[in-house]
């Protein structure tokens, strides 16, 4: 089973485009704010991608663009301003940012109730408490989750092994999973002998940067494999960390490199903006999962 | 190897009271309020132990003592006096609380810089980060960690298996792990063939309550075995979540209970008052690890 990310984000966008329509005819506009620093050729395209999908999905959106010298302190009130501006509900600050700012300074700087990326220590803690409350999460491992229940692949009592361990994929992805009742093996670059744990995976989410890291017999007969990875392979087309040629064969569902995790993530953005402002202005909203 | 908790406890206590009577010299002198609501026996043992530590530390203890009707706001309003109370440097409110009080509410309502505990999302949240700020972390977690690093068990590149997920010991436990390079397995209730887990432990943390779940069996041999539980068994004789008798036999290193983890919780907790002091107090600081 191909785990198609695309036509799900796209299903995904027709609701949410009435849903943002709705909201719009009883008063709420929701309004995401993108702030990116410097020329870095891939945040560039990132940043123009989460735009267009706004526009398209009739969120309001706001680009603000400066130069790679822009200084710690002006970008903080820049974010300042955004906080204080009740029309707006979320604020992204596109990383990575120029060496001269501090980023988790920057990202602890944005009010907790606009940060759409669920990067604040108090939306990850509620995240790793499994708190009841509303809070947001990692994009990239809320849009797997997102696959995973359309798919009905229920991680209860499943053993998902995550490899890579970063704060933006790895660690809330094995949160998500923990939460929803997966036994959860995190692996990184120090993990001894990758493979025997990768073998025993139900779920194997893998996010390492890392092209083609993960092998056909690196996977359990049937697992659900997750591809996070978007590398290039010498000669410069875009893989993933699975060598899904070979993978797709021994993996019960697979995600491809394009078209599995990366429209999710985007998808996902634009959920947790309608989400955050429907917070913000006090309406119903699902529980958290 | 027996790992002793009570003998480097005591070590512990004698570096720590040497500190704190240095601290008072300079005029710092660190002081913990702890809130005890109703008249659970086991809580009323645990906050007489920290007072009567503390004490023996030097360090100022407070145990605010009320009634099992005490309401959510008396409460709220008692929290709110010490954090406006610039002598105090930890608040720990004693866990369980009656059941008409939130339990979250509460713990947000502590000051995060007094959240000796380290139970806030913000300190939760840093420490699944890997923040290089200083936080403070869940007692005995922490005292684990210290308990490891005095008898040169480095978690580094080895495989960690969690038994039981809970925001107190766990969780936190393998984010500590992580933070120190192991590969971090998280079991639980819903884990399946739980024995396949614990059998690739080189490190095994087990807390879930349970007397004698674990069984020499369920051990590899040669693992470092940390006993959180303090269960009675059927002759309500004290004992470990692991069949200790049985397992020292095959386990290269293990706690003992008593005297394993449960005197370094109280030694951490300890510890982290005097952290927090300095802290509120711009001084310097070892780095968290």
């Amino acid at each position: 089973m191909i785990l198609d990310g695309k036509a799900l984000s796209n299903q995904l966008d027709v609701n949410m485009k009435a849903e943002v329509a709705e909201l719009k005819a009883t008063g709420l506009s929701p309004k995401l704010v993108v702030i990116i620093v410097g020329h870095d050729p891939a945040s560039q395209i990132y940043v123009h991608n989460k735009h267009r999908k706004a526009i398209k999905l009739g969120i309001e959106s706001i680009i603000e663009r400066r130069e790679a010298d822009f200084t710690e302190a002006e970008l903080l009130q820049l974010i300042d301003q955004y906080n204080c501006d009740d029309s707006v509900h979320g604020i992204l600050v596109q990383l990575p940012l120029p060496k001269h700012i501090d980023e988790g300074k920057i990202i602890r700087a944005i009010d907790v109730h606009k940060d759409v990326d669920g990067f604040s220590p108090e939306s990850v803690g509620k995240l790793f408490n499994n708190s009841h409350e509303h809070y947001p999460v990692s994009c990239t491992p809320k849009g797997i989750m997102t696959m995973l229940s359309h798919y009905h692949i229920d991680p209860k009592g499943q053993h998902a092994v995550i490899v890579g361990d970063s704060n933006i994929v790895g660690r809330p992805m094995g949160a998500l999973l923990l939460n929803a009742g997966a036994t959860v093996t995190y692996t990184h670059i120090l993990t001894e002998n990758l493979s025997a744990h990768t073998k025993t995976a139900d779920i194997l989410i893998v996010a390492t940067g890392v092209a083609h890291l993960i092998k056909a017999a690196d996977i359990k007969p049937g697992a659900t494999v997750i591809d996070v990875g978007m590398d290039r392979d010498e000669n410069g087309k875009l893989v993933g960390d699975v060598d899904y040629d070979h993978a797709k064969d021994v993996a019960g569902a697979i995600t491809p490199v394009p078209g599995g995790v990366g429209p999710m993530t985007i998808t996902t953005l634009m959920q947790q903006t309608i989400e955050l402002a429907k917070v913000a202005d006090h309406r119903t909203l699902q529980p958290v999962r």
